[in-house]
């Protein structure tokens, strides 16, 4: 690289930022089927040939979006705090952490278009398999991490598992309303179980 | 009604229920942009005019679709028998049979496609609520008379809600990929943590 390439690659490297993240904001506000290459080019301010430049097909922009907003709710998991509090307190706060991190932003939302479509697409489903597993795997061992649980024991790894997709049905009935006071319930019920779980581990 | 109005009125009903019928199928299997009156008439075997004449609109049609499943999915529930066993073997037999029951067929996956375009659509958003909010309330009042408990107790409560929402995110797993063998672990740690807690409360 020379010095003058630097300045031009990161205009570049910032246009790709942005046209990715718009990706993903008009798939969660418009859905999949708005959400056309030359839609999401105009909402990023960017020509459609600049786009397609880039990406050749929607889909090839849609999973590139989806990989680039995994990436960076992976690192918001990672910039979590440890949390300050033990025992039953602390699960709570990392269950709770986990289930808004996975619930916020328009990441799930957007998943949730892919999904749909996908459940409906054999080639499109073959594409996101391996890019959904990355993921889930990652945020498993995550939340491990935070947990300081012993992800050997085969009934505390499927009791993690079975924590994660609780957070994924809530995330889904956040989708048609505003779940916040239930979900407040619910997490405080199943982190109590979680920790007396672990806790007996 | 008279004795001629009879055998027509169950033709008419017969071919309602195969129109509803098809529709969650069409959904299920090639999702909503497919879902056409047009393509779902066609399944049907029905002509576009009578669908029309019947349901005003698309969403007229997919909205009374839905409806008729989950009174199918509750009557279904309803008939689940009653656990033999007692304790723990007692929830796990209970839960496996909710999760089943909220993955098993068609409906899961055509309810996942309404629910996605609703989510980028408010009108749709505001006439699905109703439709699954009074499903959710009936799965959640099988699942406590199946459990035996006690649901005046909130946490018992939020306890039945956050095993609900672990089998839509179970079911939200399936769509992309056979997850059956995952979720039988999933379920048999969870059940033995709802079985403490019931027997705890």
């Amino acid at each position: 690289m020379t010095e003058l390439a630097g300045p031009k690659q990161d205009r570049s490297r910032a246009t790709r930022r942005r046209l990715l993240e718009t990706t993903i904001r008009c798939l969660a506000t418009h859905g999949w089927e708005v959400s056309t290459v030359g839609f999401i080019a105009g909402e990023a301010g960017i020509s459609r040939g600049a786009v397609q430049h880039h990406f050749r097909t929607r889909e090839a922009l849609i999973l590139a979006a989806l990989e680039h907003m995994f990436e960076e709710r992976a690192a918001l998991l990672d910039a979590l705090p440890e949390p300050a509090q033990d025992g039953p307190e602390r699960v709570h706060a990392v269950v709770r952490g986990l289930v808004e991190a996975i619930i916020g932003g328009d990441l799930f939302r957007a998943a949730l278009q892919v999904w749909t479509v996908a459940a409906a697409d054999p080639a499109l489903r073959l594409a996101v398999l391996p890019l959904e597993r990355r993921f889930a795997r990652g945020v498993h061992r995550r939340a491990v991490r935070l947990l300081g649980a012993d992800d050997s024991d085969p009934s505390v790894r499927a009791l993690i598992q079975a924590t994660l997709d609780m957070a994924r049905g809530l995330a889904l009935a956040d989708v048609l309303t505003d779940d916040s006071r239930r979900r407040a319930r619910v997490v405080r019920a199943w982190s109590g179980q979680l920790a007396a779980a672990l806790s007996a581990a």
